[in-house]
């Protein structure tokens, strides 16, 4: 069986996207593992690749049914014409547009069914806000795009896997939007996300928002009021949901296997364990799209970006669980 | 040069103190390297000993000046008279109000420097809550009793050292709290302290309140409004201070060597790490006390009392520790 198709997207041009991309296709098993097309920049791509002395050849593409999928090669459907000479760590507008342009059209394809998931590349929201995309990431784009609601962000290392109540707002906001609505819409999703990863009957952990997740009252009402109604609706419908936990041991108890995943209430709740355990292989997965989307659990790096440091080993990890995901995905289709 | 002498409280007389203490006076090596008393119940002490089947005897003492540090003996400053039937694993009130006369013992003969530092066994608050003891924990008994102001609570593994700008109140009430002369307080102890353990030009890193640190203004402005100006008083003043950084990036490059100690703004943005870090060797110091306060971190865990299953790894850490920041509190008196 062929491996589902899998649009990447280059992200910001002046980031490390796209030296990532060059070096992940440039390596001569890539396509034994991938069928993956590059949305993004052919000139932006080849500079990339002759900055770190690959063996890349592009091949542009208009629609990705022409993808060869050939060792050596990267199929790159190039909707943008930036220049030769786009700096490299910069905050520029033509930048930002372009990355934004890359995940539209990622959506469009996905939408119609013509990738069976995408993969991203960081991309720069100053650069994207100077070009009038005013959005927080990556995220809410492809939920607004998609006219999506209940969509979350989950976080999948080898040893901990996380889905958010919120993500980027500030610590205030997030408490404010950890309302039982959204807290059983994001348990629900943990629970169907997992299921798709071949998890039979999901361990959900719900992480509280207080120290000790209140203590009874002695530190905020918010877990009792705001959280554990959720669990206990979740529970009714026959998932196997618990909390509100104690935050600072739910994590440390998902790691060493109680729990399959943990629905944390703000983003650094989620984001530090897991840049602990795994900054280098970290996937970020938005669920509840109509589509999986998978990212690197990196930025765009301006700091070292045209200097050939970047690691793609993340981006190996994003096209993945992508793979994964969409196969999964067939099955089941296959099955009904 | 003979360690310094240290005081152990036994914690919850109903939890796991007795026996983890009772496990580590039982080995043999233990008077080697310390010089430590009990403060607690010598019948409770001696039935954790019985119920381990351990050689243990209990020399009962009324002032830490009698203590003999024998091997295979525990001196004990009993100050409670409890019931050999006291349940293991339960809330009860005499336990709450023991637990609370161990420690108030234990500052006084520390505030007269009869003991050079503290070591403390788990306390149950309900239990204390239920004795009239309205504290959320050991700091604050400490704090009210010494008159101490400026204190904070110190985790320390061997991977990474946080210092918390609050600990025990919601996540609200933590935001509130998280204003620039608190902020400055609390860096200048985790400079002091650090130069105790000897780093003599700590390099403390303040993490943000928001996601990204606000990311100029995006997130929240806590950071630039509450964080920035005291990270800059503290800079003026000579120490090696930087922030607000983001919180998710800035616990993993303190954990690869970039920063000594992370001064972190709430509850869990210092134990979600450090719990998953160090979990059973973690110690917990309380800093800007008249003297050193070091404690298990764990709690009184009264799923396991009774049962024998309690690992004392984290007290052993504890009295290493203690005996560390006192031992150097003596040199740089005899210095002066």
């Amino acid at each position: 069986m062929k491996p589902p198709v899998i649009a990447v997207t280059m992200g910001d041009p002046a980031g490390i996207g796209p030296e990532i991309l060059a070096k992940a296709f440039a390596k001569p098993d890539f396509h034994k593992e991938n069928r993956t097309i590059v949305i993004g920049d052919a000139t932006i791509l080849e500079r990339a690749a002759r900055l770190l002395d690959l063996n890349l050849t592009i091949n542009a593409i208009d629609k990705p049914e022409e993808a060869a999928f050939e060792s050596g090669t990267a199929d790159v459907l190039s909707i943008t014409d930036l220049p030769e000479d786009l700096p490299h760590g910069e905050l520029d507008e033509r930048a930002g547009d372009a990355a934004f342009r890359y995940v539209e059209k990622a959506i469009e394809l996905a939408s119609a069914g013509r990738v069976a998931a995408i993969a991203t590349a960081p991309l720069n929201k100053e650069a994207m806000h100077l070009a009038g995309h005013k959005y927080p990431g990556h995220t809410e784009i492809l939920a607004e795009l998609t006219g999506t609601k209940n969509y979350a962000m989950m976080l999948v290392t080898d040893e901990l896997k996380v889905i958010h109540v919120s993500t980027h707002v500030s610590l205030r906001e997030a408490i404010e939007r950890a309302q039982p609505e959204r807290e059983l819409a994001v348990i629900r999703l943990a629970h169907e996300s997992l299921q798709k990863l071949g998890v039979q009957n999901p361990r959900v952990a719900v992480a509280g928002i207080n120290p000790h997740a209140g203590e009874n009252g002695l530190f905020g009402d918010e877990d009792a009021k705001q959280i554990a109604p959720a669990v206990a609706a979740a529970v009714e419908e026959g998932i196997d949901a618990t909390g509100p936990h104690p935050p600072d041991t739910v994590m440390m108890r998902a790691r060493t296997g109680a729990f399959d995943i943990v629905v944390v209430q703000y983003h650094d709740q989620g984001h530090v364990p897991i840049k602990l355990m795994g900054f280098d292989t970290g996937v970020n997965v938005t669920v509840g799209l109509p589509f999986f989307r998978t990212s690197v659990d990196h930025g765009t790096a301006f700091d070292i970006a045209g200097t050939g440091k970047a690691d793609d080993a993340s981006l190996h990890a994003a096209l993945d669980l992508a793979r994964e995901l969409a196969g999964a995905e067939e099955k089941s289709d296959a099955s009904v």
